[in-house]
C-alpha cells in the first residue's frame, strides 16, 4: 500500500488533507510570519500530531507546527524539483562535518577508576565510543582548548573560544559544538553571540548535569542534540543545547543570548528568559520554535569581533545597599557598570549622588531587573526619570548576565561614550526581544 | 430538599460518600501528614471538585485538598458538638480585628487628578471606600507608618515596621496586613520573618502591580486576600499575599523566607522559590497547601528581635570577577558578605587568597547560588570543598536575598562568630525547606 501521508495524525493531517498533498510533494508551509518549502516527509509512527515535517532544499529535515493560521500549499510534485540532493551517508563519507571544541566541564569528563582523576575524554574515538549514535550524524573533528571548571572560565577564555571557534568554520566545517561547563555556559553562549558576527553555520554550547560515566546521565542525548543541531539546524546562530525537560525525550535549544542557568541540578535547568527556545531537537526531528532567525549559509563571511574588557562590574541592589559601592568602583577605574535593579529597574534615591559621579566620570551604566522576567520602564515612577537624567540607560528585557557581556564586548570595541550607548541599545544578537511578550516565557 | 452532600463533586464527593458523612457532621481528614477536625460545610457551586471545607473549632474555614491517601472520618453529628461558634457579623459587631500597617507604594497610593499626585490613601474610611467587602470581613484599624517607594526601603525601616506590628500584635489584633511597595517586599517578608518570632498571628504582606485607579489593578483583591487570611487564616507566619495567576481568582500566600519577585510586570510576579505557596485564598474559601506550619494561638507570647546590622553585602559571582572586590569589602569592615555563586556554589579559584582574607579577620561569608531554584551542594567538585576550608558557608536552598536579610539579623542578634554560623545554619522561620523536594515549585 502505497503511504500518501504515512504517520500524520491529528491537526497536521488535517492540514495536509485540507491541502491535497501527499509524502514527497513539494509544499509551502506559511505560520506565524514564516515560510518554509520544501518535501513533505513520512513521519515516524512516533511523532505528534501538531508537526509536519519537511526536508528543505538544502538537504536538512524541519518540523513546523501546524496551528490554526497554519496554510499549507502544494507547489508540486516532489519529482520535479531541481533542489540539492541531501547529503547521504555512503560508508561514513559525506556526512555533514561537525567541529566540538572542549573547555572542560562535567560533559568532558571521565573518571579514571583506577586513580580516581577527572579526564577530558574528548578524543573524536572516545566520542565514538561512549556515544556511537555520533557516528550516524556527522563527521566529528575535535579540539581541546582547555580542561577547566566553568567557574574558572574568563573574557580571556571566551576570546580563545571564539579565535578557535572562527578557525574552524574558516576550514569549512558544517557546524560547531562547544562542550563547556554549566555553571556559566550561559555567560560564554552570550559572549559568543557577540563575539562571532555574521556566523554561516550553527554554533551550539552542550553541557551536562551528570558526568558521561554516571547512569543518568544527560551528556549522551545533551550531545546527540547539539551535534544534531550543528550539522543539519536550517539557523546559523549561537544557542545552548540541554534537556528541555527531565525525561531524556527532547533537547532545548536555547538562544545564546536569552540563556539563563535556573536549577542547581536539575537536568532542564536552562531556560530561555523573556523568549522562546530557538528549536526542539527530538531523535527523529528538529521543530523551529521561533521565527526570525538567521539562516544558515555556508557563504557568508564570520566577522570575528573577540576582544572584551574585563573592567565592568555587575552590583545587584538591595534594601541598605551603600551608594559607596558605586563611587567605589568608580574611582578604582571601572569603565562600566550594569545595576541588577529591584522591579522596573530602580535603586534607592539614595545612589542618585553616586551614580552622577560615575555619569561624569564618563562610566556608562545601565538598568536591568532582578526579577529576571520581564522588562525594564523606567518612565513607570518619576524616579525612574531621575535615575535616566543621570545618565542610567534602561536595557529593556536584557538578562543582567547577558547584559554584563555585552558591556564587556562592547568597551572591547569602542572608547567612544556615544557609540558605547548606541551599541548597548542596539540588538545585536537577539539580546532584546520585540515588545509583544507578556507570558512567562521560561 | 435536605442538602447531605451539598455542593461536592468529583473525588471530593467520592472521598466523603465513602466515608458515610454529610453536611454539618464532626469529621477527621488526614492527608499529607496533617489532620484536621471540624465540621462539615457545604460547597458553594464554583468550588472545585478536589477540595472539602471544614469549620475549624476556632471558626475558621479551611478547604483541604483530597488526594489518594486522604482519609476521612466521621467523628459524630455536628449539633453534638461543643466547639467555640465562628464570629459572626452582628452590625460590624464582633468580626474579627485586622490592623493595616502602610509603608507606602502602589497599593497605598491614589492619584489626585486635579495635582497629578499620588497620595496614600489608607485611612478606614478610605479603604472601605475603595474596597467595601472589607466590612464583611474584618474591623478594621489603619496606621500610616510611612509613605515611601519600596526601593527607598532600609533596614531602619523594617526595624520599625516589626516595632509597630509588635504594638498591634500586643493591643490583640486577630491578624496584621502590612502594605508594601512590590519592588522589595520579598526582602521585607524575609526580615519580618526573623524579627517577629513565636507569632500568634499571621502577618500579610500586600502590594499591587497596578494601581488601584487603573481598571486593571489588582489591588483590590490582593487586599481582600490579605485581610482575609489575616482574619481567618489558621497559620500564624509571615506571608506576602499576591495574584496567584493573572486572572483574577486567586491570591496565593507564600512564605515570607521563600518569596521572590519575578516579573517586572505581571500580577502573579512573585513566586514561592523551592517551596510551594502556604495558602491559597479565593472567594469563597482558604485552602491550605503546605504541611508544617506555626498554628494561629493568641495566647502565643510574641518574641521582638528588631535589630538588624546594615555592615553586610550581597555579591553576584561571574566571569571576570575581580577578587579585590571581596578583599575591599573585608578592608572596608564589612562584617558579612553572601555569596551569589554559579551552581551548585561555586566562585573562580582565583578568589580564595580574598575568600581566606575574610575568614581570617572573622567576616563571615554565606553561599547561595544564582541558579536560584535547587540547593547548593559544595561536596560535589574539590572546589567547593576548598572553598569550605576557607570558612564559606553552604546555605542550602536559602534564596540569596533572603541569606542577605538573615545575615543582617543574625549580626544584628550577636557578634560572636560561632554563634553567627550556629544560627545562619538553624531554621528559623522556614528559610530552609526540607531536603526532599526536585520539583520546579515557582
Amino acid at each position: 500500500m502505497k503511504v500518501e501521508l504515512g504517520g500524520y495524525r491529528g491537526p497536521a493531517l488535517q492540514a495536509l488533507l485540507k491541502a491535497g498533498v501527499k509524502v514527497e510533494d513539494e509544499i509551502r508551509i506559511t505560520g506565524d510570519g514564516l515560510t518554509y518549502e520544501g518535501i513533505l516527509v513520512p513521519r515516524s509512527e512516533y511523532g505528534d500530531e501538531e508537526h509536519v515535517v519537511i526536508k528543505l532544499r538544502n538537504g536538512y529535515n524541519i518540523g513546523v507546527r501546524v496551528t490554526a493560521s497554519t496554510m499549507v500549499e502544494r507547489l508540486g510534485a516532489g519529482a520535479k524539483l531541481t533542489f540539492k540532493p541531501p547529503r547521504i551517508r555512503e560508508a561514513g563519507k559525506d556526512l555533514p562535518r561537525v567541529s566540538i571544541l572542549s573547555t572542560g566541564g562535567t560533559i568532558a569528563s571521565r573518571v579514571d577508576y583506577r586513580t580516581g582523576a577527572v579526564t577530558p575524554a574528548f578524543s573524536a574515538s572516545d566520542l565514538y565510543s561512549v556515544v556511537p549514535e555520533l557516528a550516524d550524524i556527522a563527521v566529528i573533528d575535535t579540539e581541546v582548548l582547555f580542561s577547566i571548571f566553568s567557574e574558572d572560565m574568563t573574557p580571556r577564555h571566551w576570546t580563545k573560544v571564539a579565535e578557535a571557534a572562527a578557525k574552524h568554520i574558516e576550514a569549512g566545517v558544517d557546524g560547531l559544538v562547544v562542550a563547556h561547563g554549566t555553571d556559566t555556559m550561559g555567560y560564554t553562549a552570550a559572549a559568543l553571540s557577540f563575539a562571532l558576527q555574521n556566523l554561516p553555520v550553527p554554533l551550539i554550547l552542550v553541557g551536562a548535569q551528570r558526568s558521561p560515566d554516571r547512569p543518568s546521565s544527560d551528556a549522551a542525548l545533551n550531545l546527540v542534540g547539539a551535534v544534531k543541531a550543528a550539522a543539519q539546524a536550517p539557523f546559523a546562530e549561537v544557542a545552548v543545547a540541554m534537556h528541555a525537560e527531565t525525561s531524556d525525550e527532547a533537547v532545548a535549544l536555547h538562544r545564546g543570548t536569552k540563556v539563563r542557568k535556573c536549577h542547581t541540578s536539575r537536568r532542564d535547568t536552562f531556560k530561555s528568559i523573556n523568549a522562546d527556545p530557538i528549536a526542539l531537537v527530538k531523535p527523529d526531528v528538529l521543530t523551529m520554535l521561533t521565527q526570525g532567525y538567521r539562516s544558515r549559509d555556508p557563504e557568508r563571511s564570520l566577522q570575528l569581533k573577540p576582544k572584551f574588557d574585563e573592567k565592568v562590574v555587575l552590583v545587584k541592589h538591595y534594601p541598605g545597599f551603600n551608594p559607596d559601592i558605586i563611587e567605589g568602583f568608580v574611582d578604582l577605574g571601572y569603565h562600566g557598570l550594569i545595576l541588577e535593579g529591584t522591579g522596573l529597574g530602580h535603586v534607592a534615591s539614595g545612589c542618585l549622588k553616586a551614580l552622577k559621579h560615575a555619569y561624569d566620570r564618563g562610566v556608562y551604566v545601565g538598568m536591568t531587573s532582578q526579577c529576571l522576567w520581564g522588562r525594564v520602564d523606567m518612565y513607570v515612577y518619576y524616579t525612574g526619570r531621575d535615575l535616566m537624567a543621570y545618565g542610567v540607560v534602561p536595557l529593556e528585557d536584557m538578562l543582567p548576565e547577558t547584559a554584563l557581556v555585552k558591556l564587556m564586548w562592547v568597551l572591547g570595541q569602542t572608547e567612544d561614550y556615544g557609540e558605547v550607548k548606541r551599541l548597548m541599545l542596539t540588538n545585536i544578537a537577539g539580546e532584546f526581544s520585540p515588545r509583544t511578550s507578556y507570558r512567562w516565557v521560561s
